[in-house]
């Protein structure tokens, strides 16, 4: 039985808020300029507490980062990706969040990724499992493109998945670093006429 | 007149060897993991020189980043960026890179990018200066095309050297997670078909 399955409704409930306040902690200042002790007194917990949830702060990141996984998950898969226009509106949606939060701190998951890659075997692989499952998520829509006969033969959804997902993330990086969603934009725009290209019906493609 | 500018040779020198020690252990442990005193013993320097060069770590990170960026725009101005098959050997030495290194440590550039774009304002701002330089380099390359006429009138230079940096970052972030050069391999290999989509001659496409 896992640390989790033993806890109490409440005690669930506090975890959960430890880990989300954690993430957006981390989110703001990294993981490096966020201690065991900053999430702590955020969270309006007690030293006990935190001891008790979590082994060390290698644990509480680890936590982070399915949370941040999930959290980001879950956007991604609101609209559904299912044809051209949810692709545009895809990529409107993370271009506005980025506008909304003056490109400051990058892709919650990204971002953590950057930083943690390196840090050891057992979170690089995490790291890997989230963007394995976010390429999924986006891959299910175009193979549902594809089944359907909205994209040619010639496509590979799992190519065009791998190119969204590296895209938004290489593109949130440089909007991040020059503070403009123009970069995100120009990559997302490239990429989705890309994705246009292997249209079986080139009138099915809704253009801006 | 700068502190640098009042070097001697030997001085400049000793500093330069400080600076690319640092790039290499920042690179392998992050800057979080590297601390002065590492860079100082792998330098094989004494204290006051450390001190004499450098006021603080703050800014001998930033002589690192402007080393880094030196570096990668060193590579990849060769070979230039010219023809459709340059395009098609920068992606190929991008993802050899890669494979040669194991997939391990990700961009020289982009990692520090990441884990230092929201440091403070002036790393920030140097980062950018970083990217915006990278992104010259390349956008160099397809304004020749374009003004040749290999390109045709519809292509915009700016934007396809925008989605050319944005992909090598965000594919070699994703390279790097999963220790695999099969994503770099996949959105380059997406993103110069789309360059050569622009073609105004296709037959000039060299198809690998």
């Amino acid at each position: 039985m896992s640390p989790t399955a033993r806890l109490t409704k409440k005690g669930q409930a506090t975890k959960e808020r430890i880990v989300s306040t954690a993430a957006d902690l981390i989110f703001e200042h990294g993981v490096a300029g966020t201690s065991i002790e900053d999430v702590r007194k955020a969270a309006s917990v007690s030293g006990s507490q935190m001891a008790h949830y979590f082994q060390d702060k290698r644990h509480l990141v680890q936590e982070v980062v399915d949370y941040q996984a999930d959290l980001v998950l879950g956007v991604q898969r609101s609209p559904r990706l299912e044809t051209f226009s949810d692709l545009r509106r895809w990529a409107a949606i993370n271009v506005e969040q980025q506008r909304e939060r003056n490109c400051e701190g990058g892709c919650r998951f990204g971002s953590l990724a950057g930083e943690l890659v390196e840090a050891d075997r057992d979170t690089r692989r995490q790291l890997a499992r989230g963007f394995d499952r976010w390429e999924s998520v986006l891959r299910d829509g175009l193979q549902l493109m594809y089944d359907r006969g909205d994209l040619r033969p010639e496509a590979d959804p799992d190519k065009l998945a791998m190119t969204l997902l590296a895209a938004l993330q290489g593109g949130t990086l440089l909007t991040q670093t020059m503070r403009s969603t123009d970069p995100l934009e120009a990559v997302l725009d490239s990429v989705i006429e890309y994705v246009e290209s292997f249209a079986a019906d080139p009138a099915s493609v809704a253009r801006a």
